[in-house]
């Protein structure tokens, strides 16, 4: 590889694994402030958005130089475009967790519902998929990539759990609705996330194998 | 623009067009499916969603090879980079009709309840948002993407008012609080599908002018 290239190359990596750093930390925070119903740490979030959104259109550039001055094949170059997608997939976690975050704000000063049984389980399960999707692309590493796409299913399991969970203690207690559908919107994020962070372990396995295993699931 | 580079990108052009016209329809199908709950016509988009994965992957595909064999430069390579993305989010498009038909089978059979007010008008404008979407796309045309942008709001406030109606009619009426719940997930994919229209819009423009347009009004 020439001596730019791989200088280049180096240094979007470490761009990329910033930016998934600060989104995994994102993500977190917001789980703790929904957990801690605590709405200062909930507005950070929501506002702290901004710079996460000019980082993504910051790598997004940078590939696109890479790609017109450089013009890299084979590895290089599933690397890059790998690069791209994984850039755009954790913008959008992030916005997720200030999704999260403003349904915090909805509930702040609202009377305490009961949690959805199982969903601290699958808030602990999302997040270690998504850690486990990062961790594989740190370490181009396509054996974690691949648990993380063996757990997908186990989420959906979980996030359908919650809906019926949550549709019963609605009819039961039409008074608290508010909350209870707050509630499941939060673990719709989290399903979500659970999706992009699948989505982040297909490109790792792309970027690393050359390998397009989306939806080989569904087409076998 | 060397010959071959211009044939391919020329075939590429069509297949993107192609998949956007299937996705479109897919959409169309869908809310018809709902509107009139016909479940037959769900089930045919859930089971013909295999087709679209498969297109998708094939175009990524094309998009990597001109990448790697042509290396192109400049509007070229702008207009792969956009085609890898809006091809992308065209898939996204279709599994989210594939989820409004997935609800339309949970109505099948269950007494009707009222849509909520304002929900056909959000199913019309965000279809009409999809649409030009493609027209931009199709015609190269900035402007028409610019129309799409300026109307996501639009969709998120209408979106919000479908889900403060919604509350209260399950406070109202805990009976029928499956359909309730079954059609407000219908507008949250609405709302979705708006937004990745946007997306397209976004990456049009991105094409034509090389300008990144993405959360332009959150960063000003």
């Amino acid at each position: 590889m020439p001596v730019h290239l791989k200088i280049e190359i180096e240094k979007l990596k470490k761009k990329i694994l910033l930016l998934s750093e600060i989104v995994e930390n994102r993500v977190k925070t917001a789980l703790k402030a929904a957990d801690e119903r605590d709405e200062a740490r909930a507005r950070k979030i929501i506002n702290e958005d901004v710079e996460i959104d000019r980082f993504e259109v910051e790598i997004e550039e940078d590939c696109l130089k890479i790609l017109a001055l450089h013009q890299p094949v084979a590895i290089d170059l599933r690397f890059i475009i790998a690069v791209l997608k994984i850039n755009n997939d954790l913008e959008r976690i992030a916005d997720l967790a200030v999704n999260i975050a403003e349904k915090v704000t909805i509930l702040a000063g609202k009377r305490r519902v009961d949690a959805a049984a199982g969903f601290s389980e699958m808030a602990e399960k999302t997040y270690g998929m998504l850690r486990k999707s990062l961790q594989a692309l740190i370490n181009m590493d396509s054996a974690i990539a691949r648990q993380v796409m063996a757990t997908d299913d186990e989420i959906d399991t979980m996030n359908r759990e919650i809906y019926d969970w949550t549709k019963e203690r609605m009819r039961e207690d039409p008074e608290n609705i508010t909350q209870l559908l707050t509630n499941l919107s939060i673990s719709r994020h989290l399903e979500r996330i659970a999706d992009l962070a699948t989505n982040i372990s297909e490109d790792v396995i792309y970027m690393i194998e050359g390998e397009i295993v989306r939806h080989k699931g569904e087409l076998q």
